[in-house]
């Protein structure tokens, strides 16, 4: 288990040069926050045990990163718990205002600020519906945390770039707590997430391993970028920071819906950029997309997955030692480190994409 | 109530010419279509209701434009019915292989041809799961008819076109017929539904109103699409329908989706084409939305919307006169008739997108 007061190794480059973007700082605290908000969560498990009780199904309500981190809380309830999970669409109650029977419900609403106003009020809505309310926010005090049954803390602590990345991280720590206190035997997987700091501090400083993915997407004319399952909530994540932090069009599949059409305009000129795990039902599947993506004339960057999967890309980036129910919380640590050094290299600042707030209100009038 | 025995107005050119495309046949098989598939289905209301007896929730499965089908019954169910809807996602039961606790639920497999392996499997979990099953289908006897509970057979005729244009019409009519189904008065929409066959109709008579906007598609550098609630299924498909049969990359996003990142990339060079209702409590939401993207820099083509929408897009395309929870049954029709025009004007055969199958499995080499 981790223990926040334990010193652990020391994060690479504590005091990083002037010339380190303040996202390149936040993705090297991301092991002390991951400590802390572990630290903070797995303890917090019997609570959310106690709330679901006799409760049959989760829905989740989220947007942007945030709704990432839910799609991956929802295949771990899913496929590891074997609790019926799904998300929400949040215009249900914003705007139709309709009333559905959530009394074997228990609502998740994932925000980082805690303030988007279009979360906060459906968080509201379920209750009124009759859910049990859990908010997994940054921001004790929040109106998110104040208005649920129980609030998780995510501990990341502030974050000033506007791309996530210690937030989301730690998000993920939070449906990994969520998807493992509903599970028959809450500590099966306990020692593994016990090794995520360590693994997200390897993956850290093992930094220049990430520079030859960086060299193909620079030069990329398109970018998809694909998972499945577990990791399916990784590729959406990977595309969208991708898009909104180096500022291209990037596109996020599923492998299911890449193989139902989009894949027809993969070709030469475009890069995939395929997000998988070292194991798991799904570890075949994705070595085989991969070699699909490339006979199409793809050039195709993988993240982590097993031997074979690696062996079969263009440029094969190293993944986290984590078994597939928690590889998320790793592998997404490469992908923030490449697509920092992309915007550099592309002479962006990654701490200020154009067009974007750091809390994003979805109505654009919203009062 | 549409009678499919009634002979209706004839269809558009019913004797298309030699250079009509395969698919610009089957758009304007529609109407006809739609006056079998709501005849046939309409009446099976009672059949749905008392399958779903005791049931508390939906769960659709699905893929590609049969997905996107899926997600306007997803929303017809929540915001119409008031039952709660949610997509399953297909690798949870094979890949993972977990047991879910479905006996509260009704599980809609929606599959055109019956014979996508993963649906069928899927739908045979489910079942072993608790759920009761409805198979919506093209293909009497299928698999997939034949492992339901209730088959409802979507009565479309045999598709010989790649892109699915009047299977997809009589997927959504499928939809209509359970969602308004569950609904507390299963009828109170029916007089819209006995509209939709003459507006989609008319629309295929006004054909040559999507011409601006084609001119507009054919100079994207890049397109999004957008839609919202009710419409963000319909979005979704024309995203999926302009990349297959184009072979452009598009980019279909909810319009909450589009706000919390990827408009960041929305600027000089890109159209979007955003679909709205003529009414519903998005109305207002769509043309602000409209007016964002303009001051980014894009060129908007709007499908449908009321006055203001129309007033406030670059290009602005009649949808039909339909009310927000059954605008999806003709609003599609329009940005087909557009995307077989752009398919030809680009020098591409719009019935044989390449690297696309009639019957996609998703899985590269299933047995």
């Amino acid at each position: 288990m981790p223990n926040p007061t334990s010193p652990g190794s020391p994060d690479p480059s504590p005091m990083p040069s002037p010339m380190a973007s303040q996202m390149l700082t936040e993705i090297r605290e991301q092991p002390a926050a991951l400590e802390r908000a572990l630290g903070a969560l797995l303890p917090a498990r019997e609570e959310v045990r106690a709330l679901a009780h006799g409760r049959r199904r989760v829905l989740f309500v989220a947007r942007g990163s945030s709704d990432n981190a839910a799609v991956y809380g929802r295949y771990l309830l899913e496929a590891h718990a074997g609790v019926s999970a799904a998300l929400a669409a949040p215009s249900i109650a914003t705007h139709y205002r309709a009333m559905l029977d959530l009394d074997d419900t228990v609502v998740v609403s994932v925000s980082q600020s805690g303030a988007t106003r279009e979360i906060v009020e459906t968080q509201a809505w379920a209750a009124a519906c009759g859910a049990r309310t859990v908010a997994v926010t940054n921001v004790a005090g929040s109106d998110l945390a104040a208005g649920a049954d129980l609030a998780l803390l995510t501990h990341a602590g502030e974050e000033k770039a506007v791309p996530a990345t210690k937030t989301y991280l730690t998000q993920l720590a939070a449906m990994a707590a969520i998807g493992t206190a509903l599970a028959p035997d809450p500590t099966a997987l306990d020692a593994v997430l016990a090794a995520v700091p360590g693994q997200v501090r390897s993956l850290i400083e093992d930094a220049d391993a990430v520079a030859p993915a960086v060299d193909v997407l620079a030069q990329a004319e398109q970018t998809v970028v694909s998972g499945r399952g577990l990791l399916l909530g990784t590729a959406l994540e990977v595309a969208l920071k991708l898009e909104e932090t180096c500022l291209q069009p990037v596109r996020g599949y599923s492998y299911a819906d890449l193989r139902h059409g989009p894949i027809s305009v993969v070709g030469t000129g475009v890069v995939a950029l395929v997000a998988a795990a070292q194991d798991g039902p799904l570890a075949g599947a994705m070595t085989e997309l991969v070699a699909d993506l490339r006979r199409r004339g793809a050039q195709v960057v993988g993240i982590g997955g097993d031997a074979a999967f690696a062996a079969a890309c263009d440029v094969a980036v190293p993944g986290p030692d984590l078994t597939e129910p928690i590889a998320p919380l790793g592998l997404v640590v490469p992908a923030q480190l490449a697509i920092e050094r992309l915007a550099r290299r592309l002479g962006l600042d990654p701490d200020r994409p154009r067009g974007l707030n750091k809390v994003t209100q979805t109505e654009v009038h919203a009062g």
